[in-house]
């Protein structure tokens, strides 16, 4: 049965190589608290509270993370959590949860990776796009463009629907620092953050019609698969075959229903350490530090330690991360080739 | 028993606050291999080798460093060690030695903690330095100037003494940064890097002359002290109650025989990480690495770690060091201030 909340499903996963040594493959970026006191997972739950119109949450993860899914979900919270037998992309992943819901049910898409300072510009921006949803729209957030980022895809803005939202007129790939400089000075686009809305049904019609090998595939994979609790498990085999795709390529770029919000809400995806230190309060010389530390003549500059005392001195715009038997020092610039490091790629 | 060796008078000490925290008060800078495979007191001490005309080397230490002293020593050097039951600085350490030598030998006074990268040409100013010491000169090393240090003691040349050395015209303490340019620009004034050549009875009557209760201070702790094997202890309350002065101020300063031998000997005292940095040989892109380490796209890098693997993007002139639970990062200009880091102090 349907109703009027919003069901939000989150999205868990993640290599751990962007933010290591700190964010690891055993425990990657969402399950750290790496703002605040809580994970970026749990905030990622607590943003889709009941009191604002939001039902329990079903979570989609692989089995290598379940411990930490399990562990810092509220035990008290009703959720429900899709364990991914294997890796298969967000179009999948999607694919599964709406399997597991009704029809006429609205899923928000929210990873579980990001983070979000106004909580409150998230839950109006959710509203919006359920409300777009529920008219048949497949609805993208459209996170207002702050920067010239060439990490993030593009949405540039067609027709309004409404006060609510626009019509996508276009869906941008990652572009260069021209294209994106150009971009932000057009105001006309913004960055896919990877939070969408959907009519479950709606969604599922788009998947068959544009990619029915990946529809019958989840639908294949819930029919073999076994309610365990709270748990549902895909049959494994039947998801194994599934193709590999994001559900921007699978769906979201062909379907002639793409919608977008705005939404200007503090979000970062904190894509790496130098987006971590942008997005965590800082101290009036722009320090951000997480454990012992002694900062002498220090500006801009991170420090997060599991422990051991870090002592700097006269450094500007560089980032420390010390965690188990891994040191990290890398200027803010260079943060974006940590993935690249031996250390996280052998990891 | 006088001979026409040189009787190498090592001195070892040091708080280990200044290349912290991989020197510390427990094991300080002299008995680290910081340059090469040997720690620098185990090259002072192989630097006056019995082939070049030395005499077995009476070292004195503390009894904190006293088991890192007899660790380093090779047990068939004929060392003897004495070993300070306070530290008293550098007048007190040598009235001591000479007190356990002959009137007549040549004592050459050498700290342990600095890095001499060319032994002929030490070996050389060694045996200048002898030879005016037998006429009674005090003999400094007046170590060639390369740059404006405002760390060091200068020497100004006087007159030529013969064809090794001259008379040191005036004892300059540490210049600001104006002085110690002109000193340079000058090109009549020389680092004093603290290794002296006497004859045991000149030292011992200049003492007598400008400092008598050092002088009888020692004589009494002599007196007062016992030898154990190679080891000889100076009576502890004897030696406590002498003043607490360098011999530069308690003798050199005052005697009328001062004189200088010039050196240029790839002189460093590694007074503080970027010293270091400079002291050691160096990959193409200025970076020198101890222990595991990957750089990315960085120049001017020191990194010393005791194990843990350290990793670093983009950083040009910084020192990380990794010792036991202390991680210190700072830029080389900032290498000055580590002494004063709390860590550095609390130790």
């Amino acid at each position: 049965m349907s109703d009027s909340l919003i069901h939000p499903v989150i999205l868990c996963g993640g290599s751990g190589t962007r933010l290591w040594p700190r964010s690891r493959a055993i425990k990657p970026k969402p399950f750290l608290p790496l703002v605040g006191d809580s994970t970026l997972f749990e905030q990622s739950v607590s943003r889709c509270a009941p009191g604002a119109g939001f039902a329990a949450p079903l979570v989609v993860t692989g089995a290598a993370h379940l411990a930490h899914v399990e562990a810092q979900l509220d035990p008290g919270s009703g959720a429900r959590v899709i364990v991914e037998p294997s890796a298969r992309n967000t179009a999948a992943a999607i694919a599964l949860a709406a399997l597991r819901l009704d029809q006429d049910d609205v899923m928000l898409v929210c990873p579980s990776d990001h983070h979000i300072a106004d909580v409150a510009a998230f839950q109006s921006a959710a509203h919006a796009a359920a409300t777009l949803a529920r008219q048949d729209w497949l609805v993208s957030f459209g996170i207002e463009a702050k920067s010239p980022e060439t990490g993030f895809g593009y949405l540039q803005r067609g027709a309004a629907i409404g006060a609510l939202g626009y019509q996508v007129a276009r869906f941008v790939e990652k572009p260069d620092l021209a294209r994106a400089q150009a971009f932000l000075a057009d105001g006309g686009y913004a960055w896919n953050g990877g939070i969408f809305a959907f009519r479950v049904g709606a969604f599922l019609a788009e998947l068959e019609q544009h990619r029915p090998a990946i529809a019958a595939g989840a639908r294949a994979a819930v029919a073999a698969g076994h309610a365990d609790g709270q748990r549902f498990h895909p049959g494994a085999d039947a998801f194994a075959r599934i193709d590999s795709e994001s559900v921007d390529y699978a769906v979201m770029e062909n379907t002639a229903r793409a919608a977008m919000v705005p939404a200007d809400m503090g979000w970062s995806d904190i894509g790496n350490w130098d987006a971590l230190l942008a997005a965590r309060p800082r101290d009036e010389m722009g320090n951000s530090v997480t454990g012992p530390a002694e900062l002498v003549g220090c500006r801009g500059v991170l420090v997060e330690s599991d422990g051991r005392q870090v002592s700097a001195i006269g450094l500007e715009d560089v980032v420390i991360v010390v965690d188990g038997n891994d040191v990290l020092v890398t200027t803010r610039a260079g943060a974006q080739l940590v993935g690249k490091l031996q250390g996280a790629v052998n990891q």
